[in-house]
């Protein structure tokens, strides 16, 4: 078995296996997101999932190198056995620091709980997700807002491919079967993008990831270059799409041919009452659930919806107990998991065409 | 089978069982609490005890008796299949309402929620606790603050014995194999507690409940008013401490003669970082946790410590995951139902003032 292999196609639809360290996750496949070794209200041992996200810039700050070290890695630190990928936290390093500084070998930053100053190499960043057991590694990047200055993106280009590469040679001595990603800039500019991902395809990364997009530009805009920067990667390694959420835009993602999604919606949704459902989405605080006896989505099987009404999530969401968070959420990442199967087995039999009208035609009726 | 049959005794600390619809119940027992049909933090599926406490006057007022009943009664509702105790809500009635008015049929009060106005009867109080399939259900009573004015004690006393016997009355069309409680008050006054408690051994109550303590006297008081108003009840009854909760107190009320005991203490600590252990409390916020790899309480076998390290947990609060008051308000439960099955055994081995002793010294040991 190749560690990532396409095994069925239909148009730029894509589906596949990728070999990790810890498990073979079967793509297009969606990561639930644990930015701080926690998925937001949802114990993670009642998931069922190949594969979670978590954030290298978060956790270099907490816990910290040295602790997820003497727990013998992030895994055994939060007690997850399946896969997980890092993001580099270049994109929160330019986010969320009102302080950073670009050096010519790594970026210069603030702690976002404390103000600590740091200083991180790409050789660092990459080196610290391997040493935490990473299973997906991703480069540091460096990301920018949109909209920006041409000249700015092309000096962000040149940063994240010199930073790739950087990356890639500190990745050398791992023999361990973790994956290094590099990630594509070059914001709403088709030239730049296409130069930087050139440059990043000289390079023998494992997978390439998109980045760069859903920072404040019009969902046309991004489309348009999404569909562009997927056509120019190598048919033959994985493509992953960072931040892309909404149940529509998983299946359009997937039409352009990516392999991997992440979003915080789920969670951030489902904390707030919106349940997601293949008949559209529901919002739990509405008064006509106060006496629904069925389940958020009656065709789902998980651990919320096998036991608990819309009604009585409803009563929770009214008192404000906690566990309405937990199960909307927990049931949230359920529904994107079991969309990525029906997305999946449509590839598998040629239906993704039909599949994908008939999704959003249900989708829309629920709203 | 009798519904309700001492089995073991060391001196005044006994052992039984407790038969209710929904499952048989050792005692002494821990009932963790559920005011509004949640445990706060806690997924109940996540749980393993018999019995569980709800608040009726919580309830009457959210969800509601209507949509109660449409789902089937609260265990549907929640989803819970062992027992559930309801306060009735007496309690609710006086320390949250700043308006209500007790007239000569019952009490008018406005709602925490809205500010709406109702009223309710002591039989309604007890029908709406049958109606939505409480097992245990508990009479309405009129609880006083402490210092009180004994006119005032007397008076509340007349209250709660007439109220009890006509919710007596009510109950008797249900043959549901569903009990009915009587609570007693009588503040800090002997004599006082004594009429109560003589007046309501004259009707058939099922069992009798320990009420109008822990409402600001001195521990001191409480525990004398307590132990007097234990040897005051029929042996052959099952009596429960209502609010009973560190776990020293459980101890010293089990040896006083009680049965059942309830608390918030385990879920409202473990939300702010209070861990129970058998060798004391921990504040898992405490900096020296940050490295460390046991579980919470390595001789406990619950859901949070048999996968998840204090190290992790402390992190978990450090940035403020919710799964940190999950994991904590479920372990401190667990300890509390684990601890009473100790006291259990003590009792049945007859070793309760030794085994009482080196918990005590454990305890104090761990702080």
């Amino acid at each position: 078995m190749k560690d990532f292999e396409i095994t069925a196609r239909c148009g730029k639809a894509r589906a596949g296996t990728l070999v990790t360290p810890h498990g073979v996750i079967e793509t297009p496949v969606f990561m639930p997101v644990g930015t701080q070794a926690s998925i937001k209200g949802v114990p993670h041992d009642m998931l069922n999932c190949p594969v979670i996200l978590s954030n290298a810039y978060y956790l270099y700050l907490k816990p910290g190198f040295e602790i997820l070290k003497n727990f013998g890695g992030l895994h055994k630190f939060m007690n997850w056995n399946n896969a997980i990928l890092t993001d580099s936290g270049g994109f929160q390093i330019f986010s969320l620091s009102s302080l950073f500084k670009i050096r010519k070998n790594g970026v210069e930053f603030r702690s976002k709980f404390d103000g600590s100053k740091h200083f991180l190499t790409p050789e660092e960043a990459v080196s610290f997700q391997f040493e935490i057991g990473s299973d997906m590694v991703m480069s540091l990047d460096r990301c920018m807002k949109y909209p920006s200055h041409r000249a700015d993106i092309n000096r962000a280009v040149d940063t994240t491919c010199s930073w790739a590469e950087k990356g890639l040679n500190a990745s050398k001595r791992y023999e361990t079967g973790q994956k290094l990603f590099a990630i594509t800039q070059g914001g709403t500019f088709s030239d730049m993008r296409r130069e930087c991902t050139e440059r990043l395809m000289e390079h023998p990364f494992f997978g390439f990831a998109v980045g760069g997009l859903g920072v404040g530009e019009p969902l046309g805009l991004r489309q348009q270059h999404l569909a562009e920067n997927l056509d120019m990667l190598p048919e033959d390694k994985p493509r992953y799409v960072m931040g892309m959420g909404p149940a529509p835009e998983i299946w359009d993602t997937v039409e352009m041919g990516a392999d991997m999604m992440d979003c915080v919606l789920p969670t951030r949704n489902g904390r707030n009452a919106q349940a997601f459902t293949f008949s559209g989405k529901l919002n739990l605080r509405n008064n006509r659930f106060r006496n629904d006896p069925l389940p958020i989505d009656p065709s789902c099987g998980c651990a919320a919806c096998s036991r608990y009404s819309r009604g009585y999530i409803h009563h929770l969401f009214n008192v404000r107990e906690m566990l309405a968070q937990t199960l909307t959420s927990l049931h949230n990442i359920s529904f994107m998991i079991d969309l990525t199967l029906v997305i999946q087995n449509s590839i598998k039999n040629g239906t993704f065409p039909e599949e994908k009208k008939k999704f959003m035609k249900n989708w829309k009726g629920g709203n």
